[in-house]
């Protein structure tokens, strides 16, 4: 008997038949001798609802009154959940992040935890309840504010908690039956991954893999909390994300875990910079001051007869216009050439921790694009990642091309369950 | 310049438009120099929506998960009124009753105010806020649990507060003008009251008046805080409500306040009870036992030859088949003949302080009922209040011939504004 912190996402308790099946899945894990904490998302779309009611009222919401609006809607979930769960013949009680002791920072809209002081969740569990916690917000540690905690929030509290309760594991149910070796729509031999390293994970998150977010992952991995991705659709067992292999698992980890692609993000080509110390400074602290978050950032060298080279950067793209203009002002003091923005591109990325100890694995990558007719733009590494841009409308078949050249394509197809990213 | 502490009910909240314009009030109010506190009840349906949910997913939704969802209701109206005051170019904080300070017992769904501190609320306004605050909601002392407190509970959270807050008035706004010397559907000439003392408010609001509830007046009276009733749409002045008349008003109190009528009692009739010590007693514990509330009581003086007497009371007509059910089982025990049971009566009462000091205001009240052909079944009377039971079919005529007889009818047809009890 141990404890478990189970995560449901919005899609999973879109409507009363939802919360219905969501109790019942819990009831399990409680006759099943563990301890259950239960963290919840908004139903399905009251988010969106009450983000709509909220523009209508007031066309730039404060943050303050936005997070207090939208603690609305775990709210009401969590309480429909415990009633669902009573009905069930068992105990449970909610409680809002704050009665969870979820304490963070004063960010509004994106606030971040600083500590979970889950008093009450234990003496609830204890007391033979099953623990209900409203997902995605928290409390201000110094105006005892209510707080959100951002895109992925729910995934980040229930982490938390595991972490704060020392439990055996965090259970990420969500709307696929776990994290694949590429994304199933659009490789559809993508396999399943049983076991996963949070480094792995992290660098999958990191480019594209939209399952679990970074942030969470990042958590879990501080904490060495055990995260188990499901769906709570079809109780298949799903991936496992953590330190070592867990039980049953096999214990040497594959070499490339899998293929992530994302093609949310623009490249800005910034031509003919000066190639002296110091331009690259300004051009980033142009860029850093207008808050936009760059992603991958290559300089080649400088072609030796004119001393000018060209600065290349993803972002995302609906930060594209802004960075932009904060370049175009910066033009004059670097004394650069021209900028161009491209939107029609693709970024994918090989991950794996077992390339760090096999040669050969950027050529094999790059032999499967080449072979796929599948034209690099840039390239970009880590130790455990191998990152290129091409055209988006490559996407496909360089996926593809590079997943079956790393073996990762399942014998059979599998029936998989995809309806979403489920946040 | 004071404090005002201002309620909006949920028909005055029901959508954006509905927010925008109480905010443009609750502006003006801060414009004249007050410091303003706001408390609001959940928009429009959705307490019905939330409920409706919650039969879904359990038919018998526990205590503390009701309340839990329920106040989901009052988070996103107050949070959108702070947005929509803010856009107006005012600061304004939303706050829940447990963060306002609103401490009740446990008792969910319709818990008591046991203390109010509402130290947050004091230093949000202290700073040039405007506080809003959620009407109907608490957190209980003991558990510190999220509590409702039941019908009426908005009215009632505004008075706390201002008692609280040591305000100088507590502003209940609702859709209609203020108190009426009777219900304006029913006596086309009621007239509009300036000021009621709070003594005969609280027999109005026993007596079927819907304005006020009765919990809310106690409370006011009890801390001498002045309420005024009045309209959130027309802007008009509405009906004072304290202990002695307030400013411009008429220093000497009218002889009748009003005429209230109630049909949503029904009357129960224990016929041929022995007429010896102990035998009321007995039924009325049967009654209370089964949790049923009654109103009037009547017992003529028994029958000589028989030695047996009639016992009559009143109560909720939905409280009806518990009441029966109860007495039933007691039948043997208490010896009486047969039970009747009629739901179709009105109750009609004359309320004012003035019949204490003025004879003949019986006498008229009966000569009025009898000229218009209305039969009287019982009577009965306290310091300041005569009600009578009627048929139901004879309310509309009886009320309006009491109206008449005592002058209250106004000289020419008002325009009233009634649109429900906005509650």
């Amino acid at each position: 008997m141990g404890l478990v912190v189970q995560k449901y996402g919005g899609s999973s308790v879109a409507d009363a038949e939802g919360i219905k099946r969501v109790a019942k899945r819990v009831v399990e894990a409680k006759k099943n001798g563990h301890q259950v904490v239960v963290v919840v998302s908004a139903m399905g779309d009251t988010t969106d609802e009450l983000i709509d009611l909220a523009q209508e009222v007031s066309p730039i919401p404060s943050g303050r009154e936005f997070d207090m609006l939208l603690t609305a809607g775990e709210r009401i979930s969590m309480a429909l959940l415990a009633m669902a769960i009573k009905n069930l013949g068992h105990e449970a009680q909610s409680f809002t992040g704050s009665q969870a002791g979820v304490i963070t920072d004063s960010v509004h809209n994106k606030a971040r935890i600083i500590d979970v002081t889950p008093g009450r969740i234990k003496t609830s569990v204890d007391e033979g309840n099953i623990a209900i916690v409203a997902g995605f917000q928290g409390v201000s540690q110094d105006k005892k504010d209510i707080t959100t905690l951002g895109r992925g929030g729910s995934d980040t509290t229930a982490v938390a908690l595991a972490a704060a309760l020392d439990a055996d594991v965090c259970e990420i149910y969500t709307d696929v039956d776990g994290v694949f070796t590429a994304d199933p729509r659009v490789v559809k031999k993508a396999r399943k991954i049983d076991w996963i390293s949070f480094e792995d994970m992290l660098e999958l998150a990191s480019s594209g893999s939209k399952v679990l977010l970074h942030r969470c992952v990042e958590y879990a991995r501080r904490y060495n909390i055990p995260i188990h991705v499901r769906s709570s659709f079809s109780g298949l067992k799903g991936t496992w994300v953590s330190n070592e292999p867990q039980g049953d698992q096999p214990m040497e980890q594959a070499i490339i875990s899998g293929v992530a692609h994302d093609t949310s993000e623009a490249k800005v080509t910034v031509v003919g910079v000066p190639d002296k110390p110091g331009e690259a400074a300004r051009i980033f602290r142009a860029i850093a001051d207008s808050e936009v978050n760059i992603d991958m950032v290559v300089q080649n060298v400088s072609a030796a007869a004119t001393g000018l080279t060209d600065i290349s950067f993803t972002l995302p793209k609906d930060e594209g216009r802004k960075a932009v203009a904060a370049l175009e002002k910066t033009r004059a003091a670097v004394g650069f050439d021209s900028l161009r923005y491209d939107d029609q591109i693709a970024k994918i990325s090989l991950v794996g921790a077992g390339m760090k100890t096999n040669p050969g694995v950027t050529a094999t990558f790059f032999e499967a694009l080449s072979n796929a007719g599948v034209n690099i733009e840039l390239i970009s590494t880590s130790e455990i990642r191998i990152s290129v841009v091409t055209r988006a409308d490559d996407v496909k078949e360089a996926v593809q091309a590079v997943h079956s050249a790393f073996g990762l394509d399942s014998e059979s197809d599998e029936a998989v369950v995809y309806g979403g990213t489920g946040r």
